[in-house]
C-alpha cells in the first residue's frame, strides 16, 4: 500500500491524497460504505460501482467470521472473490462488534471470550487469531484488535483499556509480520488510537500508535455517544500526534457535517452505517439538508430525489414515488434510499477533495455545514 | 394497440407475435413481471430493463387504488410517470385481490363492497369505477372487472359467477367506450374468460368474451389449486374459442414448465408472482432445474448462479455467495434471486419464441419440461 499526500489546505488541516492498493486506487478523503457480512445492505455491487462510485468498502470481521466463516472464505480465495467485489476492501478487527453485539463477553489478557449473537456458540478472539481471520478474509487494509470502551468511561477504566489495546497491538503487529497474505496481494495493518474522551490518554495512545510505524492509522472509540464538540476535540488532538505522511481513518463517523468537520482536522478515511441504516428508515441526506421521506409533505412532490449529484437512482425516481414505496413497505424503498445516501456521501467527499485542491475548503465547509444540518 | 401474428407452430398451437403499444413493442410469447404497488419487489427499473430485459410489467389495481391512490397517480400523470417506467404496463382489474386479500366482501349486482386489508376502510368496486381507476393509472392494457371463483367451486356457483362476470363485462366495455385515456396514449381493454373447471362453462364464457371483440382476451380463474392437467385442459378449450388474431393472456400462471405447456396451447402472455415470491424465499429457477439455494450443498459451490442466460447478476454472483446472503438474512439475497428468476423467465419465453419461429418448438418443449422440473 502506498499513500501520496497531494495537497494540504492552507486554512485547515484538510488533506487530499491518494492511497494505492493492489485492488486499485482510493482518492482521499474517502467514505467507505459498510458491507457488514460481505454485502452493503440492499445495494448490488454494480450499483456500488456505477451509481455510488464507491472506491473501497468495509467488511466486519466479527460477522464474516461467524458467517460464512473463514473456511469458506479461504476456499473461495478471499472476500473479493467470494463476493464479486474487485476493488479495495477494509476489514475492522471485530473488537467493536464483540463489545456491541456479542453476549457474555469476558475480557482477558489473552483476548475476548464471547458468545455468538446468532446461536450462542462460544468463541475466543485474540490479537493473533484476529490477524489470521483477516488474512483469510483477505482485505487490503486490516485493523488491529482493540477494546472500544463505552462513553462515558471512568478515567481508570479508559486508561486500563487503552493499555490493554496497546499490548494487543504489539501482538497484532508481531503476528502480522510473522504471517503472509494468502491470495497473492498485499495487506496493510492499521492500529487504532483509543483513550476515550481523556486528552492525556488520547495523546499517549496516538504517540504509541505512531511509534508502531504502520502504513496507516485509525482513531476509534469516538462517535459513541459523546457530544460532537468533544469528538472534534479528541480527533484534532489525535491528528496532531499521528504522522502526516500516512492516511488517518476515523472509525464509525458519521453525519455529512461530521465528515466535513473531521476532514478539516486532518482525517482521510471514514465509514459509517448511517447512510444505509438511516436510509432504510426513510432518512435521506442531500446537499440541501435532511429529508424524512415518509413525511406527508412529499406525497405529491414529483421532483427527483436529488438532481445535484451524478447518480441515476437519485436523478430518476421522484420523492413522491419513494415516499409511496416506504408507505407501502416495498423493499425497493430501502434500495433507492440506500443508493441515494451512499451516492451523496461519495459525492460529498469528492467535492471536499476538489475544494481542498483548489484552496477553498474551509470557506466551502463553513457554508455547507449549516445547510447539511437543515431539516427539509 | 396492434397485434401481428408472425408465426404459428406446425406441431402445436404455439404462436410468435408482436404487440405494439404507444409505450413500445412486446414480442410474444411474453412473461410480465408483477409490479404490485408500482414496484416489482426488490428490483429497480434499471435492472428490469438491462438485466431482466422485461418488455412489459404488471400493476395491481387493488393495491394502487389503495396506495398511493388514484388522486396522486392522476397528478403524477399516470403510473409510467409516477414510477419512472417508460415501457408498457398492464393492470389487472382488482377483482382477484378483492377476493383474495380484502375483508368482509359483499358481492352484489352493482359491484363488490369490501374492507381494505391495510386499514379496514370500506370501498366499493364496480365495473365502471374500476375502468375509471385504470384510466387514472394509465396502463397500456387494462382488464375487465371479474369475479374469480375459488377451486373447487360447485357448478351452480361457477355458472352464476360466470354470468355475473359477463354482465359486468358488458358494463366495463360500455364505460370504457364512453371514457377517454387521460394522458395522450391509447389503452386497450381485455375481457376475462371464467367458468371454473367446467368445460361447458368455459366454452360458453370464451364464446361470450370472443363476441365482445376486444383487442385481446384473457383467461382467468386457473392455477388456483386445480391439478395441472385440468388447467391445461381448460386452457386448451378456451384457446379453441378465442380469436386467433388477438393476443391471449393466461392470468397468474405459473412455473416455467406451465408456461411452456400453455404456450403450446396458444397462449401469448403470462404473469406470475412465482419468480419474485419464490425467489425471495431462496428458490431459483434455471435451465437445469430448480435450486433451493438455502440448502447446505451450495455452501462451497463457487460457480455462477447461472451462466446460460444473458444477465449480469446471474453470471457474476456465485451460488455459495447467494446462499451465504440468504443464511445471513441480507436483503441483497432477495434482490439477486428476484433478478435471476425474472431474467430466467424472460430468457425462457425468448427461447420459446425462437423455437416457434424456427419450427422446433414442440420437440424443444418436450425435452425442456422434465429438465425444468428437476430438483437440483
Amino acid at each position: 500500500m502506498k499513500f501520496d499526500l497531494l495537497h494540504t489546505d492552507e486554512h485547515s488541516k484538510a488533506r487530499a491524497g491518494l492511497i494505492t492498493t493492489d485492488h486499485g486506487p482510493i482518492e482521499t478523503p474517502i467514505f467507505m460504505p459498510v458491507g457488514t457480512v460481505g454485502s452493503v445492505k440492499a445495494v448490488t455491487h454494480e450499483q456500488l460501482t456505477k451509481e455510488i462510485k464507491a472506491e473501497i468498502i468495509l467488511g466486519n470481521t466479527y460477522h464474516l467470521y461467524l458467517r460464512p466463516g473463514t473456511e469458506i472464505l479461504r476456499q473461495a480465495g478471499g472476500l473479493h472473490q467470494f463476493s464479486n467485489w474487485p476493488k479495495p476492501i477494509l476489514t475492522d478487527s471485530g473488537g467493536y462488534q464483540v463489545f456491541s453485539l456479542a453476549a457474555n463477553r469476558k475480557i482477558k489478557e489473552e483476548g475476548v471470550l464471547f458468545q455468538s449473537h446468532i446461536d450462542g456458540s462460544k468463541h475466543l478472539f485474540t490479537p493473533e487469531n484476529v490477524m489470521d481471520t483477516q488474512r483469510a478474509i483477505g482485505a487490503d487494509i486490516i485493523m488491529a484488535f482493540d477494546e472500544c470502551p463505552p462513553y462515558p468511561s471512568e478515567y481508570a477504566y479508559a486508561k486500563q483499556s487503552m493499555e490493554l489495546t496497546h499490548r494487543w497491538l504489539t501482538r497484532c503487529v508481531q503476528h502480522f509480520a510473522n504471517t503472509s497474505p494468502l491470495y497473492g496481494y498485499e495487506q496493510a495493518l492499521f492500529p487504532i488510537v483509543q483513550g476515550s474522551t481523556y486528552k492525556d490518554l488520547r495523546v499517549q495512545s496516538a504517540q504509541f500508535i505512531a511509534d508502531m510505524d504502520c502504513e496507516g492509522n485509525a482513531i476509534g472509540g469516538l462517535s459513541v455517544g459523546e457530544p460532537e464538540e468533544m469528538m472534534y476535540e479528541m480527533c484534532a488532538l489525535c491528528c496532531e500526534h499521528l504522522p502526516v505522511d500516512k492516511p488517518r481513518y476515523l472509525m464509525g463517523v458519521g453525519t455529512p457535517w461530521n465528515i466535513l468537520e473531521n476532514i478539516a482536522l486532518g482525517i482521510d478515511m471514514f465509514d459509517c452505517v448511517m447512510p444505509t441504516r438511516n436510509g432504510r428508515n426513510g432518512m435521506l441526506f442531500t446537499g440541501k439538508g435532511v429529508i424524512n421521506i415518509k413525511n406527508k409533505k412529499w406525497a405529491t412532490d414529483f421532483s427527483a430525489i436529488d438532481e445535484d449529484i451524478d447518480c441515476y437512482t437519485s436523478n430518476s425516481y421522484s420523492k413522491a414515488y419513494l415516499r409511496h414505496l416506504f408507505v407501502a413497505g416495498e423493499i425497493l424503498a430501502m434500495q433507492i434510499a440506500s443508493i441515494h445516501n451512499l451516492a451523496f456521501y461519495l459525492h460529498l467527499v469528492k467535492q471536499a477533495r476538489a475544494h481542498i485542491i483548489d484552496g477553498t475548503y474551509t470557506q466551502w465547509k463553513e457554508t455547507m455545514v449549516p445547510i447539511l444540518k437543515q431539516r427539509l
